[in-house]
């Protein structure tokens, strides 16, 4: 969304630092995965985005921009250790016109709690809809969207810094946080749901959509895609009266397992 | 739709005006938003259309063409400011063959009463379904939507001449006007609802679909997008049983904001 | 689908028939109008296809094949004035491989009955749902579908040889017939059709799909659009509890239309 | 899904086998089928796969990877007749990274007990809502998927070695197999199915997906959208409260057939 309150940062000249014929390079695949979730309805309307850190070097989509036409001279690049004051972002390479995301500081606490690679934000109505089916449940117990015995739930970590996946048994556990009038506003509790689930690599905002990250941009990209999956199995469920939580006893077999 | 009553207008060989190896060229945005726009289900069989006005040039659609194979050379110009007789519009520029749009009158509203840059008419189906689910609230309370609490409406500019974008919490109110037999007399009510609701960037038609503006192509497209989304969530919502308005508490947040 | 019984047709080597650098010419419209289809899922798993006659010369899709794949060199071409045995249809020119559609004599009885020049039949599902909302009505009310007071209505000529189009009041009708277990038997059953309802541009089959026809392949193509649409608003609507036909009345205008 | 227990293969060097300018080698149509399958929503987030079979070669997509930018260079190929020892294959050929898909054995039992030449599996959530609302039917109702009278069924062969497609009227019966926590072994519960149910061409996972197999690609693929588009409508049909299995009665036809 737009960043109106936000004065635009002084820019100096390193169109190099988004200039790549790798077609991998960080500032080329932004705009191939913002299109790519464009046509996926995740990023609508110029709502979501995605950024990618490269070691200490950080690319972000721009604010505002529809997300179909997004070419790598739109982003901003910063220096993740060099953002000594968290109020005055400096960036060591901005577009002649645009504003930084909102998504800014979002983006950063994946990076810097988490050490993650890569960082996506949708609006997928799948996302937004989770959270109103969970509202439905009342106060205390709108806070967690919960699923097991799902095979795409092997699509997730087991969480930070942990080996391997979660097991079609186990139950996938994504927050849910309130939404502020401004987007910067969610990080203290974007931070918060990170500290509280440290496991975690996605948290819901209600009415609003979902931020997803993983160490790299593979891993990012496929458990986002993942999530949003389940979310749309989660609301197709809910319409047939299939519960999201069930008792699936494990299958004996030949191996033993 | 078709127009069969408009007869034909004389045209001036002036093919220069949809000439332009220029992409962001009114006369080959128009086409490639049409391509898109059908993609998205927006204007199926030939319904709905698009127009863009560059200062006192005006590009327009031809009626009844396969939206995803329209060209430059299809469309009509006309010079805003020459349009004295509203019956006998005169165009600097008209196809060889095809009749103007019956939208025409509309788009050409949305252009003189909000000085708008753009005007994009859809049939999208959530539209359609959103004055029906509307329409069996009975007379009276089906002639404005209504939605608010989602992130997605911060998609909205305040109003005509207004500053900054509409809030999270805020109602986003879309007037609904009745259908007409021929599109051109849907004008003085699209202009009635304009007069009433002066901020109101896209008025519903019932049964019908709807017509959005902006002050550029920009704005009205990524306007339009966020006005489908919120249509297709309320449809959802509607289905799932989850009021469209809600009462959700301001957070509190570390800013105060 | 497929056609185990019929013979391979004797091929004569007239390969220049669907030979054309023309993207307009009937051999290159019809593979870019099934992969467009198969996008739409009106073609899944071979069902469904396409058929354009230009004056006497009828080009037809093959049997079986993957429409997003197909070529114009598959094509089957025949010279409707020369069928003179229903039972030993002549080919001008044949592909190598592959076998006649046994939706043949269904697209011939739209050209030589209707003077279609291009006729569409899909697998679309919304098709196939709408004959199964009918079906739950009960024999004797399960053989037409009827629709009033949605615009897209107006995408649909007046009938056979008149001028025109519906009205956005106006109910269109699109008549029911049952299905067979071998396509071409459907053929008497679409004739009949077209006989008791001559202003039909659409026959659906039930738990099958639909035909359509139009005067060009503009007309076919957009009218299976329009139908399409329409049908999906249904599916739509009865899943809201809001029914097909409305009594809304003419709003008063300044025109006096 | 990923696949941590498995260890490299000892890789030779073998890379002529998925390089061919042909676009209908196996190496390149695997990376264009998984690439339309994303599309399709079957293989989202490196769930599902794909495999073909020409004589004793079989070509695999890898473990774990973004289906739609997969390429012949990152696939797998052994020899059928080579495997002896189940639990350690053999490949010709392997990617310089990547590990081999947990569907392997699963792919390779097609192969080797039903001669198939190609064999997909999806992970889409029309075959998972599928088995979700069998469960709702209790334990000894839950595992036969049945749907008969519908046109897309002629879509499916008679079975294993057996001439000609199923008929409008006939049910077709799709066998539901418990999930585990690890895709190998399915194999065992797959190939039980295959022995129950020899002329099946494709078994559901319960809340996982579908395996579908078929004699060459263009057979499987087809099967394979017959299988999701009945899927799909047996959803929708659930939601409107049509039942699966009806009773129509053969039409009688001019044809007497």
């Amino acid at each position: 969304m737009t960043n109106p309150e936000s004065a635009q940062q002084p820019t100096t000249d390193n169109d190099q630092l988004v200039t790549s014929e790798d077609q991998n390079h960080p500032a080329n695949l932004i705009p191939s995965l913002c299109a790519k979730f464009w046509t996926l309805g995740w990023v609508t309307g110029t709502g979501g985005g995605c950024s990618i850190r490269d070691d200490d070097l950080v690319y972000i989509a721009p604010s505002g921009v529809q997300k179909e036409l997004m070419k790598a001279s739109d982003l901003y690049v910063l220096a993740l250790s060099k953002q000594t004051d968290l109020k005055n972002r400096v960036y060591l390479r901005a577009p002649p016109c645009g504003k930084p995301s909102q998504c800014t500081p979002l983006f950063l606490a994946a990076f810097t709690k988490r050490g993650a690679g890569c960082c996506i934000h949708t609006h997928s109505h799948w996302a937004v809809l989770v959270t109103l089916i969970l509202e439905t449940r009342g106060p205390g117990s709108d806070k967690m969207f919960e699923i097991n015995n799902i095979e795409q739930i092997k699509g997730f970590g087991r969480g930070f810094r942990k080996q391997g996946n979660l097991d079609f048994h186990d139950t996938l556990r994504i927050p849910v946080i309130e939404n502020t009038s401004h987007e910067e506003d969610l990080t203290e509790f974007l931070e918060e749901a990170m500290d509280k689930y440290p496991d975690t690599y996605a948290v819901l905002v209600r009415r609003h959509g979902v931020y997803v990250w993983g160490d790299n941009v593979h891993k990012a990209k496929t458990t986002c895609e993942s999530l949003d999956y389940l979310f749309q199995l989660a609301v197709e469920m809910k319409q047939l009266g299939i519960p999201w939580l069930s008792d699936i006893p494990k299958v004996k077999t030949a191996s033993g397992r």
